[in-house]
């Protein structure tokens, strides 16, 4: 739990018919929706009380602790309702960073392709997707694809662009032309992913040592 | 839509016993959760159609148009559902950056402070959390911040910072210390934030001329 954030009442959740609410598990780094499930308001206040995330299970129509069989524990960032308070967000450091019961680190790891249903990495924050792309084309390297001729050219090249690109933001701020300062930081951030997958170093680590300063 | 996702069949979906599932809508830039809603198989199929995003009024029972009334559209940009086929996830470009009726970005806007409920804006990715706390700095300066600090020196500190933190990222690239790397990162990412809050710019801008190079 935050600092920030004082405990909910439970009794101020508009809870279902079944005395449930649906509850969000959303990823403290990335923004990622790892799951949703549902609450009661035993499950919200052991929530609470032990900084773990509880559900009610539907289909067991019992309390769950999230993880306590698997390992894979939610502990609590931060926990929200909505406007009309019949939904519950939370935000969690995912242990193992795997939510799914099918081993997925989100349970919409799902989408629709031409072949049918496909497995692909659910939705974050921009960094993060293309982070992502770039450490797939570090994995499956494409013909063509100006990432790959970075890859390839290993820390003198990948470097120099930093160097460049940084010249290249400093500059735009200097002229302060807000879509050029856009435009050039998008390139210095793309150069500087590509140098830490480089060195096989996850954007997460990065974003962990950025929160740990805040 | 995204070109990479086919529509879903609206009868693999697992509806309620009122016939609607759980939608999630999530910001495609930054990865907020922006409020949940329900869907029927009509709502659902004229997303689908329409680019748009329906929902079922429980309150009005009743298809919804979001946005339809105050321009704040939803456009889809993706759309999963979940291991069991029981709830969606909505990736949407928000019109207008609102999604509350309240007028909030955010149905979850609210925490408990001590002082009570709280305005506060939702979790989104840990750089987006780092630039509004900048941002936030610039409206209301604090004594002994560092990041104010920066902004008084203007163009000149901020950016040899910039220089200075990309030659320390080139020196732990060098010198393959992962640890290092991230942390060095980590300042470069800080100090470009401070430069493009000085200029006005939006973290938002920036993440948009990274999706259009996608």
């Amino acid at each position: 739990m935050t600092s920030s954030s004082a405990p909910i009442p439970v009794n101020k959740i508009r809870y279902n018919e079944q005395g449930l609410v649906p509850a969000i598990a959303q990823d403290y780094l990335d923004g990622t929706v790892l799951m949703m499930a549902w609450m009661n308001a035993e499950a919200l206040q052991k929530t609470m009380d032990t900084g773990e995330v509880w559900y009610w299970s539907r289909s067991r129509q019992e309390l769950w602790h999230k993880g306590a069989t698997s390992g894979h524990l939610q502990k609590v960032q931060g926990l929200r309702y909505d406007c009309d308070s019949d939904a519950l967000l939370v935000t969690v450091e995912q242990i193992g960073d795997v939510a799914c019961h099918t081993g997925e680190r989100s349970c919409f790891h799902q989408v629709e392709g031409a072949n049918g249903t496909q497995v692909s990495p659910p939705p974050a924050d921009t960094l993060s997707q293309v982070f992502n792309t770039i450490a797939d084309r570090k994995q499956n390297p494409q013909p063509n694809s100006y990432t790959n001729k970075l890859f390839e050219g290993g820390d003198n090249k990948i470097l120099q662009k930093i160097g460049e690109e940084a010249v290249e933001v400093v500059m735009a701020c200097k002229d302060d032309e807000p879509d050029e300062i856009a435009g050039e930081v998008a390139d210095l951030l793309y150069h500087t992913l590509v140098a830490i997958a480089h060195h096989d170093v996850d954007l997460r680590a990065v974003y962990r040592k950025l929160q740990s300063r805040r």
